[in-house]
């Protein structure tokens, strides 16, 4: 059983941090659970773009306010406590933050702590960090 | 794109519930995510033991507080929010809600909703519901 407590964390290298997010990752590839797990915050007034081109990846809001507009549809969706979006079509997307956003996220196939967002907002598949 | 509301499914069929606790299932196999992920409430005052022998499950507690013994070492853990706790080795564990518990849990495999806890405390392996 793996126990891991988010406040500890939030002070490690288990903390990933761009200028308008930080991710705690709670659970890595390592972890052999087959899926990554992560409390993200999205900072009160960014704007985020990503392409999770080799993922599947869900984001459940736990606590802020912001919204999500699908790039593919044009459609916009109200992010609140209790809304989940998923990206089932490894939907290209942005998501605004008005109120610091915090988000626990899921990945399949699971983060390994290595990636960096590219250019295009995707994450590289699993094996171009095997090779 | 897959946009849901845990305070629109809370009184449909996605919700899932036992005497103490109540289980929406926002993302489940048919999704295609490849894992699923619920919120779960755990009534204040009750106690559940259970043995996901054929999944993995993480479980992030998002309010409440609680415990988790595992039954396998003896060792009990404090649960409060921010602290999550993963099955790695399918253990055996016995969790005690010492107030509502409101848990974001992940599976996988994902469960296909038509599960039900058996005598021992597990869900049976997806393939013996494509029998």
């Amino acid at each position: 059983m793996i126990i891991r407590d988010f406040n500890e964390l939030k002070g490690t290298d288990r903390a990933v941090s761009d200028k308008d997010w930080t991710s705690v990752r709670m659970l890595l590839a390592d972890d052999g659970m087959g899926f990554s797990f992560h409390i993200t915050t999205l900072k009160a007034g960014s704007e985020h773009t990503f392409h999770y081109k080799h993922h599947f990846e869900s984001v459940y809001c736990i606590s802020g306010r912001g919204s999500i507009t699908d790039l593919g549809t044009g459609e916009t969706h109200q992010i609140k406590p209790g809304v989940m979006y998923a990206l089932n079509l490894h939907d290209h997307h942005t998501v605004r933050a008005e109120e610091d956003l915090v988000m626990a996220c899921c990945f399949n196939p699971p983060v390994t702590g290595k990636e960096v967002h590219r250019e295009d907002g995707s994450y590289a598949p699993a094996d171009e960090f095997a090779k």
